[in-house]
């Protein structure tokens, strides 16, 4: 699948996710700027790659339309809940977001940190209703991975890994092993995405173990090239087309691949996961897996 | 029930949720920091109301074991999150909470933020367990009731009209009407424990309607009637008994019923909401009704 072809496909989910989430919002008597924070967090024209994950996986499986896009949009929500914590002043202090003051620069400290806690009540709220069309057993299932792929075993334990190797905690910190920073990026943002490819296995009863090991496989090379990338972007994008500021890595002593590997070998770990995470996909799912492939080399050389 | 017997009943519980939290806090390879900031947090001499209320409501239907204590081990963890959060220093900026230091201040803002997260998503991640041993479709209706008390529409919606009332955002915030009061109120405090009765109900699938509507008032009363004496104390107590600084809600101009009733006034609305709780829990339950109504009568005079 041509980049292009991709791109439509992924705007069309993000319409379809941002339309979801925008009807939740709707509802109720709410509290009006917490619900301007919500909206400022949310529609902020991100690309919706976990909602994406989720709903061409499960595409995979011949599953489509209410359920997936209930556990797309609970997903969104956790990412985006978690992008307002961490850009806090106590966390990473960013002031830009996808080119936009964060929400605690556009409101308040305690309104941000309000949006967060509602959008990760919200995610649970979404999962928890009748009209996902996902039977009973299978939506307890997909709760209990989201909450352990979201908590303290997933991107909270990531997210305190990483505080810990930046010296939050300790004036000398240890340096930290490429083994170390592998596990803290696994936890920080592949928890979520392995969610995404897992959650579809939920819905789908009859996916095979070796469909399910190859979903399983392609997360964890797609997170980690996704995560390379993102190093790399740091290091190198400008911060006017990346959306934020850049080079706060190297300057807060981030314990990222890059400071490990060098460029050209965060490089050629790109390269290698996106053609491991390929290899995956195409073994178990053949033509079938043009889409999520299509993603991998998009990451290759994003510039946002 | 003698208030003695009652606290004999109370301290037994606290117990079994302690140990089922204790437990829970034990499982996997976490960052050591953070399960401790969960520790300070979870075991500093809580009274485990709201688990006390799953508890005795689903014994009233003859329920018992892990199915109850599931749910209110998941009810304390949000309690929990919600109490580390309000307390950070955007929030309500408190040093001392149940007479230890804060966690944000025996700890560090981030740890206190992140560790609020580990108990928010802990919650779901307990009701998803397969050992509570309570039929998927009810746990999901339990995880949907928990994410409506706990979020927009309930808890933080109440948080952030708090916050509102006591002028954080406007230079000058219009006086509050006793109407916003009650409605703010029964939102920050009440939707946890109006969850706790519902929840015992959702149990329970031989609930009757007229036991439904019960617990339901006995909640609403109780929850006013815990607010006000919470007002009270702030007012009157001191703050070694108490465990936390006092005298804060007038200095903050806090939105508070005795703002508007004053002493007498908030003590006369407290005895009109003992009663009308202890009524509504004897007309459905007669004498079955005596624990959760001596937890009324204790609560007017607490001096913590």
């Amino acid at each position: 699948m041509a980049e292009p072809e991709l791109m439509t496909t992924v705007e069309a989910t993000a319409r379809a996710v941002d339309a979801f989430l925008d009807a939740r919002l709707a509802e109720g008597r709410r509290p009006p700027r917490l619900v301007a924070a919500l909206r400022h967090a949310l529609f902020a024209g991100g690309k919706r790659m976990r909602p994406f994950l989720v709903i061409e996986a499960a595409r995979l499986f011949g599953i489509e339309g209410a359920a997936p896009l209930h556990v797309a949009a609970a997903l969104e929500a956790v990412h985006c809940y978690s992008l307002i914590h961490d850009d806090l002043p106590a966390m990473d202090n960013d002031d830009m977001r996808r080119g936009k003051p964060t929400v605690h620069r556009a409101f308040d400290e305690a309104t941000a940190i309000l949006a967060g806690d509602s959008l990760l009540t919200l995610a649970f709220a979404i999962l928890a209703r009748k009209d996902a069309g996902i039977p009973a057993g299978r939506r307890m299932r997909i709760v209990g991975a989201l909450a352990e792929a979201a908590g303290i075993d997933g991107m909270i334990g990531g997210q305190m890994l990483d505080l810990a190797a930046e010296g939050r905690f300790d004036a000398r910190p240890p340096r930290q092993s490429i083994a170390t920073i592998r596990r803290l990026q696994s936890l920080k943002t592949g928890a979520l995405i392995v969610f995404a490819l897992k959650s579809a296995v939920h819905l789908a009863p009859r996916a095979t173990a070796a469909e399910k090991k190859a979903l399983a496989t392609y997360g964890r090379e797609l997170g980690l090239a996704f995560q390379i990338r993102d190093d790399l972007l740091d290091a190198e994008g400008h911060s006017a087309t990346v959306g934020k500021a850049v080079g706060k890595d190297a300057a807060a002593g981030k314990a990222t691949f890059l400071a490990h590997l060098g460029i050209d070998g965060a490089r050629r770990e790109l390269d290698r996961a996106t053609a491991a995470g390929e290899a995956a996909l195409r073994s178990a799912f053949g033509a079938r897996a043009n889409v999520l492939s299509a993603l991998l080399h998009y990451n290759r050389t994003r510039d946002r």
